[in-house]
């Protein structure tokens, strides 16, 4: 006898919408974090949001419905966070601290949604902008990304057959645990899932969680995404992002007050954070500068998180910085975080072992890796450079300017202005892939 | 919401038995086509049949459970041919010929069930018997091959956890699919699976049978398991096999008798069967004497099956005979089945391309590649050398002399009476691994 449970066969065959973000724990975890800051520090605050595609080549627009695209947002659009995901913010602790989250932003959170949007596309790409009050705008980050980029892995799919998807998944399967075998090799590793606004899934996202939590045991020390975390019991990780720097900076009315910004944005997060929350993220507006002009209070902070320059170079500044403030390295943390996959984090991993404590955030390359798995050449599996970054503050522009040209963003004049400010890269261009 | 169905759930937690064998069809096409023969002309003739483990080092009795094996085959013994079994048997085509099946012999199959069977556990191995008819005993080779080789793996993945099945299971599509994909180079090949009593399990047998569908199309030729050759409309592929020239010589009253038995069953063969069923399987006592002895009209079949024989100087053998005979061998047809994987059979595809027809029967690393797939080293995971071979007829001992000394089988005093008989090995022994 084959049994069918119609209820649900039914269902698949009156398919509406597969939503691809179902909960708004489905983000990363420093959104919560920065988004209480920015509800507490700077709540009147409006900034703008743009998705930006660095993979000129591939045209969004025409490989993705642009209906489907709507559907998913406005689908994301109707979620307020559950009851549970309240309570689990409220009651978990989050680094070990409890009660990380204050009382007056929760209240607030628990009637969130996502702001609207503004939808065209151009010339085969999608111009997508969210505007609004910066703690609504900022929280469409991680979902828009992910929707796209899911919407893109489905379109490449959906000529596949059966059975080459079967093939697909088995060899991206078989593929990510042989660097799950090679990780195996490096003892004293820390790592982290930082894939959820790359990912190929949201179902790949979770299994390459799961390999990672089988493969690695107490060497994955958690998940970006806090609805991951959440259901699989891990710790949720992350700290901050460049919108902070690139929108106090924005809305610097002096070209003192504008040097002065990425340390004021510093000064913000320890009044609210402490611990191994108290991670710098140098790279703003170059790494090199940064560190030249740091206040000698930094050098109590956790660590840094190099997230634009060449890992060992960068790393090796950071190292050079701290032992010039006395401190010993081995008590402090450098967080990997920029286009890993696992023969960097090995080069890495050796590099620096016994000299810093480690950790690396493992993003696209652990949950998009799907480069010549398909039975028929596709090229619409392999992860493009998408991001979505602030493009302006109160009506001003904000600019990134990263250790790695290739990454910059932000106004042509704006950026002149900086460079003149922040002085000019210390690294070479680097090609951006992911 | 999250949707169970709830009888499938129970069904699942009161789980008594999961058969191995659910039809009598799950079995190779050329006992069917044997058994009609026995069936015509040696209705009377008992024959003993045994379960032999090639492979001494693995204790199969301590890896098995002997309860569950016998309920496995118990289940096995209470299966009937059923109605649409019976009509697709009786209506389809073979080989291109309709109604290959006589009535009588159909009306008798329609009522047939598995013989009993002895069962002990000695010194860490199963002995195995069945004894009664041939037309009864013949039939359980393939399903007690089947059920035991399952069992190990079932016994070999017990102690995996859900993950651990998941990446086993994804390495061997992946390794599986390069192996198709290999094969995939050579324009002319003609494929066909044998590897029904050496299968990992039946629904892996059934993916790779498909995996080889999509992957080579019209180069596979069908599959010998008459099961998946009927759900899944492929030819169902096999002629005969060693029991047949074995019992034949056991039955021998003569020396005389015992010469000719090998050329006897093929009388018998072509009074039943004709076109591509004419294949010549001629190492059952050895190639070289068969063919130095071997009648004229011999060459007017459609081809041979070495299989024991190495297979570039078996078939250079059999070339050499057809053409002594005044036969152009690219008119006739050399099936390889001993030992195959993609590796070998693309060194004899190009070694014979262009010289003769060839087709190739792939068995056991079709059908059971699981070594280093494991997340952990399992050696219960690799195939072993099972058969299940005759060991008597009406009370006189079954002799195979086979092309590899290796593959000899029967008891000693007659196996020399044998060698003196039909001369020496004309090939040396090699490893046998599966």
């Amino acid at each position: 006898m084959v049994a069918t449970d119609i209820a649900t066969r039914v269902w698949n065959h009156t398919f509406k919408l597969d939503p691809i973000v179902r909960s708004l724990l489905d983000t990363d975890f420093y959104k919560l974090l920065m988004q209480q800051m920015v509800f507490g520090l700077y709540p009147d605050v409006r900034a703008t949001f743009q998705l930006i595609n660095r993979t000129v080549s591939v045209k969004l627009a025409r490989e993705i419905d642009e209906e489907e695209l709507r559907a998913q947002l406005d689908y994301a659009r109707t979620l307020t966070f559950t009851k549970r995901e309240m309570i689990w913010l409220a009651g978990n602790s989050f680094y070990g601290t409890g009660q990380i989250f204050r009382p007056d932003y929760l209240e607030w959170l628990a009637d969130f949604q996502l702001p609207p949007y503004e939808l065209k596309s151009v010339d085969g790409q999608f111009e997508l902008i969210f505007e609004g009050p910066w703690t609504d705008t900022m929280m469409w980050e991680i979902p828009a990304l992910a929707i796209v980029n899911e919407l893109r892995s489905r379109a490449a799919m959906r000529t596949f057959k059966r059975f080459e998807l079967d093939i697909a998944y088995a060899r991206a399967k078989a593929k990510m645990w042989e660097k799950v075998e090679r990780l195996q090799s490096l003892p004293d590793l820390k790592i982290s899932d930082f894939g959820t606004r790359r990912r190929h899934s949201f179902l790949w996202q979770r299994w390459c969680v799961e390999a990672l939590k089988e493969g690695l045991g107490q060497r994955l020390i958690g998940s970006s995404n806090v609805l991951l975390a959440m259901e699989t019991d891990l710790e949720a990780i992350g700290t901050n992002a460049h919108e902070l720097p690139m929108v106090i900076a924005a809305l610097a009315q002096s070209e003192a007050a504008l040097k002065a910004a990425p340390y004021k944005v510093l000064e913000d997060w320890q009044s609210y954070y402490g611990g191994n929350l108290l991670i710098v993220l140098p790279d703003t507006f170059g790494t090199g500068g940064f560190l030249r002009d740091a206040p000698d209070w930094l050098a109590e902070w956790t660590g840094f998180r190099p997230d634009s320059a060449p890992p060992i170079e960068g790393g090796e500044d950071i190292i050079a910085w701290w032992t010039s403030r006395g401190i010993d390295p081995r008590e402090r943390l450098i967080v990997f975080s920029d286009g890993l996959d696992s023969d960097t984090i090995e080069e890495v991993y050796h590099h620096f072992h016994g000299r810093v404590r480690m950790s690396f955030g493992w993003g696209t390359n652990l949950t998009n890796d799907f480069r010549d798995v398909a039975p028929e050449p596709a090229t619409g599996l392999d992860a493009i450079s998408l991001v979505c970054k602030v493009i302006s503050a109160n009506g001003r522009p904000a600019v990134k300017l990263s250790d790695n040209p290739a990454k910059a963003t932000g106004d042509p004049d704006a950026v002149k202005r900086y460079l003149a400010v922040f002085g000019n890269p210390d690294y070479g261009s680097r090609k951006v892939s992911v």
